[in-house]
């Protein structure tokens, strides 16, 4: 059984529990990040691991270890994982932090221990996205908006998703299979639920800036890629506008790396077929981590049925 | 040892844990309601339930039962408890009922079970606060804005609150005492962490709407008992400049009904004593209740010194 | 054949055409109003065409002549219209005043001549909603959000509905038969494509105030309905929120008067029936006008069908 | 007499008439582009209609054939007027694409045949804007502001304009010359009723991002011709300060191409006189189609006098 | 000659000088009050000075001395100047406080000495208004918005008025005599450069809530003398549509009490004269001040000619 | 002593009065330029001047001369000054242009006289900010947000600064010797109450666009020098998210040129130390001046100690 590692212990999966009385549970205040392996190696641990002591740092939550050690653990974790996974499965590696376990009362900040460090992996399960890598996904607008950075900043990426979850219910009102594009106050492309969005108009790939959306290592992967095989790049605002105009969209995440989208509310991006930079982009990515990202989802879905 | 309500079973406090793969601590993906007792009776247990049940509906989350058997489950929770509270000891009885387990995936809403509900007591401990019925606390606002109801309605009362508690840690940069309020992005008071805030000016008890901010049992009780006592209420927008030139500022919630505040942002409120009408209202409260609402709180404060 | 008057002359229906560079046709630039008759009079037609004139005055359009001579025209195409109406049917009567023909230029307010005033009638065809009085219809937020007042005021009732027209395609995503519950900049709501929308939540009806919205000739009436059958009422914003957790919800328009809703988003309103206060505000409406609305409509379904 | 293209006939200028209950007039819900020649030439007309169909894709308006068809079809009503043209005379050719006759009811896509296609021919008349080519114009901001792109996005070309028509009224106020310049919500430089808004300081040409307005084919092609002459281009918010201090302000848009301003708000732009990139970017665009463009203009000036 | 008070001194009005490197000058860092009075004796002079407070407190100016004291002081500045008045005569008294002189560095709260007191009074001179009481004036919306409250509250009457002089220079754009109508940032009406803005329509006198604007005691003044003649009152948001259409306009101010407007950006308010309504407040101003206001405006003007 | 020139005349500095009738104490209408000598030489004064008639003439203020006479007439106060100061000693040139004497009235224009003009020299007392070269001081955010450029454009170097001096209060409320960060309405990072703020990360140095904040010459002498040592340079919006994760923060300003910032709302930036970028610009400056700007400050703290 896959083993989970709580604030210093390895547990059982099945015994993976925290007190409800963890700040966790009690206001959400969990920071978090979750990296995925290649062929069993964790892809840009350290980015993923930057970034998580990023947040940590806003939140003003002490893990109570530097990112090195952190880094350390959780290659242990991994390892000691890795008898639980075959050859072909690779792993979601996930980090939740918390504040720690604390009793209501006037001042959130007084705890009875420290924080609250999870680690846990999961077979990276592609079933539910595989087939969009060939059909595209649909892609919708929530009616719900992005919490603004001055409520709550994007990057700080944290467990407090109640408004994303809703989002995201909203957009399967349209569309059962649907993904969510999250639109900020004033009426730009944010986020979605989990991830970032690219649209491709005249051989250039967009993208919001990061200041509106989290800062995903997947997006800046897809940025750096693009500009290896020569496809020119764009960080600046994009409203639905570009979307539906598009001849390419897509999502990028760490499960998935990038999930075309071949329709927009109910119409076809382009000619509604996964588009040519898309699968170029995502060709770089397969080159670079050394295995076929969308074989082996596909293989994962035939298996599932 | 008190007992935890979760999901169908009593389990003792300290072993009240939760899977780590709960929406709960995945997403916060939780509603929740706070009640006290006042002489070990619940207040107003029927609209808190009533409210739990709007937060539930609007979230699409199913309790797996109504609200009247939510209402006689607590009763029992209640009652197994009681034996563990002295008689001049009031529990606060909180609600938590999260989508339930579910893992990682493209649809949040999968889940492998029904909803967690979670129903805990808590002694009343009003130790943090019991000073500031005399002395008043120090009201101070946060440089971060409230979450925009195009966001996640406040109405919803839920348990994704990182960004209150980043709010509360900035006023606490002011004064390790001091108690947030946190304006929404117009710049108008919406509320407290967890509680509404009150300005009397000329004789005027105000409050901002309950559109900007949690509809508060609490807050409904002030208006109710205001009008009780002879003292005009009005539901209008507020801003810093009606906290500054107010007579009387207070907060209300649940454990503490109302808390004085004698400081905003450093300057005192009124002559910076705690105010007459703000008196008025909380005696009204403690005969409605039966019991001296301050005088519990002091002399809890007396014992754990 | 029903006859149409354009600018002083009645033609037959087939020929009520207007120049394409009307700027009807190049600009939207019409004002515009629709009434009804209930058992063939004309329902509240000066509170009409006062607002007309309202609409007329902000845009500076001149029509020619004044409101009563304006009234005077509108019955005279009412009674040559009478004989192609029968004697259960009712009529819808719409003025359509635009700026008059204009060639493009540096000037849009240029024209060769005077306004272009257009008065048509139309069988008041309830068959689309007609179900609705029973079954209540399905309320849908859309993705984009209402023209705010400092863009064009809604309340100057126009034919630049484009944005109308595009939201109420979006909620039509979610269910063809959808009607649609446009937002204002900031998440309120503010209104349907064509009507007013109005909870109903612990026995009082509220609607948001009328700057945000058309200030509807029917919302008025039902505002003055309420008031009749004892029902308090309020005008206040209203946020998703206040949907999703009323016990009734209904449109007002000049055709349907009332168009219950028992859906919303997804999720039933209330029991999911059409609500008692609905149902009394309506009957008080047929009552007003001494017909059954809701009878004249289902038999026009049941004759459709 | 000029000939008018109307879905498939071709019927003289002043039969040219559409139902009033076709969608153009009922809702301003048409999409449009406006070519002008040089030379009897279409200037880039492959651009214009390929944002027509960006226009007709969003709106999801069916025009009934493809772009290659639609081009063709402009083309030959091009050849049928151009008789009717003297040879110095240049053409504004016009498309309106409205989603067709529709009566009134619950669902406005509802349709009894397909869109209105309108394609006609004016003389390209510019004596109203010829003498700014030598004075420059006087801008100024009117009072309301642009619709945002979250109501309907500019970059959609509609006829819904009545909001444009109403804020250059508002400007005429100040001058009955005034071209005016509108602001969005945020009060950065939007765009003018027609065209976009250039401002050159310190040898850089600058001009608000195409997400904010209409993202003109002039515009673009002045953004190329600086880059041909040497001049540095910036996509950038603009605010009025920027316009008051620049050195040089210029409109861009189909008919004139290039309109100087030489007046911002009753005070000088620059010293007062048409600025000397302006003239340059101009002379730049006359070489590029091979005539005089303000020759032309103020040739017909002369004639009209 | 008058005399002026500054911290404690009596000086010739032409010597009453600050330094240049007092705060109100190197900051704008001002409070102010303006009373006028009627036959000498000061216009709520109580009132006035308790708002004076309020700004100070907000301010965190200390003016050295408490209400009572001041109002003393005014009262000795008012009995020392009355002999420059004649018996026809009304003064202006003006209250000027900075926080005092201090050198430019990096706390801008270090002064060398206390508070800069100034009181000083001038002649109510009327003719730039006498003959709006008779004619209306025009009142034109400014392109610049109002300061929002979370930057600068309105109701911290202060001297960093800059933005209101700018915009006032705006609205003479449209019309030398023109008074202007400031908006917020949604749009709404906010408040005049000196004064309040009300509508008057259906009966009902209408001026936006006191957050948006300056809490005028004249604003209160005509809400109570409103109450007094039988008129309902409301305040509520405004936007331009409510003043194009409304049947009366007027702002209000310390110096002229009342100022009708008969036209509104270039439209006739009403029958474009000055409305029943408005007489009727400003007749029962005359009456509680027991002098006619408009009578003493009038003649100034006359004997200025 | 020293001398300040008053609108032609030369007085001595504690005779360097104005008239409390002037618009600069009246409405703080008055612009403004601090300009400081590098070894008595000023430091870009051409560029400051250039920035002072952008203001005049968004103001509509007339200076009574041109940009020439300006800099003329400032070298001759400078030269008067000179004898005043120490060899080692530097100065502040201040300049501020107010609108004139006015007595109030209808038309905030009307002046008994021109322009008045002010130049002061001070000597550049650095005491306050000297020790901060070493340690680096603490950024705090304001609770208010900046005045929108549609209220009143930042980039108008003026002197209705009240609302920035709140806004630093509000920050002393957190540490006395803090420094503040004043947001935008939107969240962005603004400007400092008398400076612009940059951040560190990466290697790259970022500020925001000058659109949002005074466009200081400081700020631009920053971006040259950042280019001159090899350091990439970006203008975009940043958060406070990007103050507290980057690895340096600095504020520019005429008089302290960099301000290193070592703490952010309580937390330490980056490792708490002066960063090396910071550092290296800060010598590149003194090197492009010719003298030790930080050993002329630590000298002048020594000296008052």
């Amino acid at each position: 059984m896959r083993q989970v590692y709580i604030s210093g212990e390895m547990v059982p999966e099945d015994e993976a529990k925290i007190s409800i009385f963890d700040t966790a549970v009690t206001l959400g205040d969990t920071v978090t990040e979750s990296t995925r392996t290649f062929k069993h190696i964790p892809f840009k641990l350290d980015r993923h691991i930057q970034r998580l002591y990023k947040s940590l740092k806003v939140t003003r939550i002490d893990a109570g270890c530097g990112p090195e050690e952190m880094e350390q653990i959780t290659m242990n974790v991994l390892e000691a994982n890795l008898p639980e996974y075959g050859e072909d499965e690779d792993l979601w590696i996930v980090h939740n932090i918390s504040r720690g376990v604390s009793m209501p009362g006037p001042d959130p900040t007084v705890r009875s221990g420290g924080a609250t460090v999870m680690i846990h992996t999961l077979p990276m399960d592609l079933t539910g996205w595989a087939r969009f890598y060939e059909e595209g996904c649909h892609a919708v607008t929530s009616m719900s908006r992005i919490i603004p950075s001055q409520s709550l900043d994007a990057r700080i990426k944290n467990r407090s998703r109640m408004a994303y979850t809703l989002a995201e219910m909203e957009v399967k009102l349209v569309d059962p299979q649907a993904q969510g594009v999250i639109l900020d106050a004033d009426g730009n492309v944010a986020e979605n639920k989990g991830g970032n969005i690219f649209a491709v108009s005249d051989g250039v790939v967009r993208t919001p800036p990061a200041q509106n959306s989290l800062a995903g290592v997947s997006r800046e992967t897809v940025l750096e890629l693009a500009e290896t095989v020569g496809v020119p790049t764009q960080q600046t605002d994009l409203q639905p506008y570009d979307l539906y105009t598009a001849d390419e969209v897509f999502f990028t995440s760490t499960p998935y790396c990038i999930m075309p989208a071949t329709k927009f509310n109910g119409l076809s991006v382009g000619d509604g077929k996964v588009g040519r930079i898309t699968k170029q982009i995502l060709t770089a990515w397969s080159d670079l981590v050394g295995m076929d990202i969308v074989k082996q989802a596909t293989k994962q879905l035939e298996h599932s049925n």
